[in-house]
């Protein structure tokens, strides 16, 4: 372990697992904005603030195959990714900006996004029939106006939208689809209301959006005009992988915290943890995480080369969605009946958990992708 | 469909599903006691109430087979059951009661409790080390005293305590194990606490209690002194297969309602229920739907026919519990975000559900016993 | 356990079981037609001979809740069912035969073949892009002539062709799909090859045909022209459940045969069956053939009472095949090297259930069958 | 892809591959010993002869992240890790012997192992209740008598032996478990049957040996006396990873065929290939390819770097067996009836690759192993 990655694993265990303890895991029962304020500033005091975020603004520039397991000492709380600003879609964001800004919007938007000065949101998918699953089916329209274009539509499950100071909003415009950066509080922008899930752990929660006659012009253009889709590839990929990074660290914290209640428990005059199904459960966690890790790894690496890495990440998100998916629900089962209660973390992070199989791309379009390509490797004679 | 059947269908959607919809299941928040109360006087008016409860006190008088399609249209809101007085423990209690008590236990705890009048608990596992999965840990005392005995010890998980007018209590005394009833005020008697679970529509939750020098006299005792284990699987067998009678009811409901959902949606210009891994996931629910109900009823046909059923009713819990706890899962999954969200059913039965893998004797414990008994019929030679 | 049924068991034990050890269930190594006529003499004079068939025939009738239990102790030896007369597919042929058949097809077709003078093949799949998964694909093609039709077409996969003596083949008419009976020496008809499959048990083998201006008249039309599709299903749905009976039979021979192995052995100083992953491994078996049973039962019962059972065979058919194949795998993992060796019988079961998931409808397709029919109950609103 | 391993590719598919087609991938009615001879002379004269192997020996002294590969490409066909020299068990017994045999003792067994001059066997499990799954039940005796010992024993499952050239034997001594080298021809040793088993093509099949009064002296001792299970450590970690490489591209050759096949059949008037459920399947198959790749190489890389790494190895091993089982099975899946048979290599490959679940540790000792590791690592509080 590296001393940044023993340094957040320290402070998450000092600092931040005791709030979530408390609150269960709920960030607007914990305090919500100010408790991220809080623990961003003790972060910043720590020196571990940023770790993904370029130098220049303060971070530490590092990257994916480092980040890999600083991310994971962080998720293994869920405020943990806040208090180090590494949350989505903040995170990601930045990681977007960095690659495409104008030297203004990095002033104006990166900038203190990196710093934590202001949250932000990435304002794609729509309710049906817009854009889902199938991001082409992008109904949220940019009607060309003298001066710019003028944006009507609605956006749905916005992470973090409440709260955040600005807004990445993908729009269809005579070019394609296009994706324009705008203050949170432009007219026309409405929060409609929050999605109430099963999480609970994201700051700003997951927002229903309605844009309303917005006004944008040519500085508002993130990159160039119609190149929206390839954008958000761009974004998706280390996206995808710091997804997996933050749940690798919640799903391992609970197979921790598993295994250690299961040693302190008797059952038939044994420890439940030597029990055979008990350590069939236990192994199937360690090997579900290391195929998780071992997948995430090879996509980092082919990320750092520079790579679009297109199947790797998939690979690596369905995979590590399921398999983090299944660590939880055993660490449950391990724990009997405490381990569906808050006497442990372990209920908490499975719930936290279980959408990571539908968010950022349902495992059945990324299988769908796997697919397609195996066909077209293999498919030709 | 059978008339009563149709009816109880009925009066679910009309009167129970609306309650649930808007609280999203937390029976605390819907309004508690003051809820069931409500709930109740209406079954009782439309003529549906205790089913299950002979007709001396007011029910339907209906054997096992006869119950499982009436106890699963009830269950089709999380509710239900509690509506018509066949939700856990109490409709277990009622089976118990009914086989064992004496005239005089029946007219205080039976008839009030089949009636609707007052709530129960059933006080048999207990906090590390005591009987947990391994009921034959049971540390709770009946110490013997003139006049009867004197009881100490602490109970975890007791459903439905917060609220319960009396409990049945597993002690042991010089005799073995043994079965109390007492009422829940008997001094020494103390709610420790509630174990805040995932779970929110059992009415008075699961509790913790303390059991401090609580007198008991031989009038208290149900049945005979020593034979509270062989009780406690009367009671067990039906009570387990009417837990899954209720559970089918939810999960057919969510999967019913995903497909619904599935087919109102599209991607890809095409209904999502018509594309290959959605339909894999609806045949693969539509099997495991049928599937328990198959086990499940060839349990019943046997409890109904007087055997003890150990082994059917095992496998319909453990088939069970698991086959729903997928058809939830997967119910979550075809509906995208709205399946993780309080929009539709289906994220709030996956959550009342899972723990049905832990609660009644966990999933690893009837493998168990199911092994040893093919090892003893089939390892002899 | 019925009589018939311990006689069959005893019979099996006694008389089958030691023919298919010696041979590893190799039907033509074992004596091929000879070992048929021999085992089957045996059968007939134990009076257990033809369960399935008419009394009129020599059969003992019986329905298919009465057939399953014997059915299933006839399977346990992978000759049972041929030494019974009850194979496939002559024993869905006898029932095809015996509901659609005219009085003079009975007497030349249906007795002898109940009566295990001949045996039949069912013609109906071919080798792409013809009927294969897809019936409505049919490619061989019936062409009006004068005084009948003249038939064109390959067979693919045609269970038992090779030493039938009569075919049931079905072809495309001006009046749709059509089944015709026909002597197999009928010229025209041409055994191209065996397809070579892991499967070894099947007396005839899977054969290849193909069908050269085979002249057919009127009497040779099995029911009504045209009705080929629908006498399929009337075939297939009892067809696929007395499968399932005989692979079940099977399947818990390998299941028994493998918890004895796990008794007998020690590892670690215990019995290697008292191993919690061996117990886990156990129990699953006792689970999946329980479900096994349960659904076939609920399917046979539907086919008694004379309804289509479409649903529930299909449940039947698509759980139980990869229940069973699940099992056998499962018994062989219980028994380590052993376990895929001919040492035990149990890598013989898995290699013969295994392609029972593909043959008779492959799950996926059984799967599309229920999805959409749930989609059509559940999808409406 | 390396310029080694395309060549390795190519000539797998021109050479070895038409072999192996055409005897359905069994050893020895392909010619054996014979054969072996053939296809290792056309290996030397490619320069592709033994790529593990001490350049000293002719061998190309590839680490085991660069035999990675090499190996997948070689485990194409079911014989070529044979023809390059690199199958089990003498791939091991060279690195085993390169890493503790004496000079003489390389000169003698190791030179011509690894040239291919002879093969070689390593005989350490035993029939029950001998070493099997729990090595420390080993129980053949190695008695300490004037010049050195007096071996007597039985061993099981010894792959390879019938034609080998040598014997590793494990015996144990007054100071524990040791290894003995030992001509196949010593006076003593008796090759009692092979098992029969699924798998076919292993040359020399797996054995059972008996030992009576085999004589063996201080220069037969392999390493030192009563360290035989540390060297059975050092050579199956890296045994272990060359299974999973070999079993890796015959998995890969499987889906690649089904691949193909489903592109080029129709269903329903599409691709097979291009329905929701054949689509699951692929994707699965590429998931199980490359979580098995990702984390063999991590524990080659281990390996490399001169660590034990038991772990690593122990997941690989255990993931890649029974995720190459399921790619297996879903190819057979894939292709229906196809699938199953002759025709095409899959059916042929599930059956090579299905005992690797069992051989080589079974997957329960590794999930034991894993589990007490995990215990031992966060049970301590």
């Amino acid at each position: 372990m590296s001393a940044l990655t023993a340094q957040v694993r320290a402070f998450i265990d000092a600092v931040v697992i005791p709030v979530e303890d408390e609150s269960d895991g709920d960030v607007a029962a914990a305090g919500g904005e100010e408790l991220r304020l809080s623990l961003q500033a003790s972060a910043r005091q720590e020196g571990i603030f940023a770790p993904h975020a370029p130098t220049a603004y303060g971070g530490l520039g590092l990257g994916m195959v480092e980040r890999a397991p600083v991310f994971e000492a962080a998720g293994r709380s869920l405020f943990g990714p806040m208090a180090l600003n590494i949350n989505a879609p903040d995170e990601g964001n930045v990681h977007l900006l960095d690659q495409i800004a104008t030297e203004a919007q990095r002033a104006r938007y990166l900038e203190p996004l990196a710093r934590g000065s202001v949250r932000s949101a990435f304002a794609m998918t729509e309710p049906p029939p817009g854009a889902g699953s199938d991001p082409s089916a992008l109904q949220t329209s940019a009607e060309t106006v003298p001066g710019g274009w003028v944006i009507n539509g609605r956006k749905k499950f916005i992470t973090g939208a409440d709260g955040a100071g600005f807004l990445i909003v993908m729009a269809r415009t005579a070019a394609g689809a296009t994706m324009f950066l705008m203050a949170a509080d432009r007219p026309g922008i409405r929060l409609v209301r929050h999605v109430t899930t099963m999480d609970k752990s994201m700051l700003g929660g997951h927002c229903e959006l309605s844009l309303e006659d917005v006004r944008v012009g040519p500085d508002d253009v993130l990159g160039a005009d119609g190149e929206g889709f390839r954008y958000a590839q761009v974004r998706l990929g280390p996206a995808r992988m710091t997804h997996v990074m933050r749940w690798l660290g919640a799903a391992q914290r609970a197979h921790e915290a598993a295994v250690a209640y299961a040693a302190s428990r008797s059952a038939w005059g044994k420890p439940l943890a030597s029990l055979g199904m008990a350590e069939q459960m236990i192994a199937d966690n360690e090997i579900d995480l290391a195929a998780t890790r071992a997948l995430l790894m090879t996509a980092c690496r082919a990320l750092d080369e520079g790579k679009p890495a297109r199947e790797e990440t998939s690979l690596a998100k369905v995979f590590g969605a399921e398999a983090l998916d299944r660590v939880a629900d055993r660490a449950m089962q391990l724990c009997g009946g405490a381990g569906v209660s808050t006497d442990l973390p372990v209920a908490r992070i499975a719930r936290e958990i279980r959408p990571f199989r539908i968010y950022d791309g349902p495992s059945e379009v990324h299988r769908m992708s796997l697919a397609r390509r195996a066909v077209r490797r293999y498919g030709a004679d």
